[in-house]
């Protein structure tokens, strides 16, 4: 099942991709998924991110993809409500930055309260994925006081495009990563080379903080590099879809 | 002038202490601080943190204390909405921790919209200040792959206490801070000895992101020292007040 939340009569609206069509879903899709009616064309409806930032949050692994180094877990690190944007809206590239990269990712999308939860139960709290771009400037990983500690270069303003789906019944375990800028593939991994897998990074993150439904967990990335103002910059994800941004200049 | 927020009716209510009683900010503490009818004396009143942590957000400074060392600003990192709770309330001690800290700390709360302010207008967009300690789980900062990017010790659940009160008309730059573990005084500082002060971390961080009327700023700590399960732990702002939690073990 493709999920979408999308603009409808000026408010956001939860529905299902149901052909060319989104049809309601009257109890938004974290109660059931029952279908209401067709309300518009896919083509005609203004997607938003999946996920109300202020009402949910946005805890993301650090590094999942690479060496374990005999490391207990991967790191979390959470983005800030205002990187948070959708499919098609604008990455703005920091006055103060001098180079900005992309992050393809694999987000978890959270359906059930989950606080404690094992490895072994962890999946049935996931209610599907969606494509994230956690994007970062990089050089400022060192210029702070307490560098060990800041995360500012990932909490720049729209650093964080999610969408355009969330998609049930799929194996996260096995999804194919793809990073188009300007329509030129720049780098293509698989969740196969996660450190931990899914089940792994619920359970380790609602050990350290109650997971609520709505709640995104990008599961981190295979591989980074630096964009452009004017680019576009695309994160597929086999089987969600594709998150488009283009990259606009500060003002 | 001392603000509050506190439950009534069963709802979140923000008021003005007046003596022993509470007053009603009917427009809340962000538009104008008019001033309503008294609802109910203060020692009937049960407080909660000024901050509602899913319409507002929390990103505090990494280090703004002890050595510059050539760095440009303060680190920057967000505690997660369900670290925040209000004065009286416990911090629960995490079942995977064996080393939990207290870190002592001034809260700016901002009053408006704030992006790209300069250090000379700063002050302006601050309300007022309020306690918080910026509890965090020292000996996991480097557990985790990608340890230089996990904040994960600083993401349990009830780790951000803030309260009691927002106080408006001080001057920030010259706060007192002590914290007391079961009424015994563990540490002294003075806000007069942060690297950055107030002007410089709202700018530093508008630079970042965007800051919101409630938003608040945890300015850094001038020193850390654990706790354990069973003790209180205090921190008192000169002329804002005592922000006292227990602390109780994990379920």
């Amino acid at each position: 099942m493709k999920i979408a939340r999308f603009l409808w009569q000026g408010q956001p609206q939860w529905g299902v991709v149901d052909g060319d069509e989104l049809r309601e879903l009257p109890n938004g899709p974290f109660v059931d998924l029952r279908l209401g009616n067709a309300l518009c064309k896919l083509s005609d409806a203004k997607l938003l991110a999946p996920i109300d930032p202020y009402g949910n949050k946005v805890p993301a692994m650090a590094a999942n993809y690479g060496e374990k180094a005999g490391r207990d877990g991967p790191g979390i690190f959470m983005k800030q409500p205002g990187t948070v944007i959708g499919h098609g809206e604008a990455i703005v590239y920091p006055r103060s930055c001098t180079k900005v990269v992309h992050e393809a990712e694999v987000g978890i999308v959270i359906g059930k309260e989950a606080r404690h939860v094992s490895v072994e139960n962890a999946l049935d709290y996931v209610l599907g994925y969606t494509c994230v771009n956690d994007v970062s400037a990089t050089e400022m990983k060192t210029n702070d006081v307490g560098r060990g500690m800041s995360l500012r270069w990932k909490h720049f303003d729209t650093f964080c495009p999610i969408g355009p789906y969330v998609v049930t019944n799929l194996d996260g375990d096995n999804l194919g990563i793809t990073c188009r800028v300007n329509g030129e593939t720049v780098l293509e991994g698989s969740t196969r080379d996660m450190l931990w897998g899914m089940a792994e990074v619920v359970s380790w993150t609602s050990e350290v903080m109650t997971l609520y439904p709505g709640d995104i967990i990008p599961s981190g990335c295979p591989g980074v590099l630096p964009f452009e103002i004017g680019d576009i910059v695309e994160v597929e994800i086999e089987g969600v879809g594709t998150l488009s941004n283009p990259v606009v200049a500060d003002s």
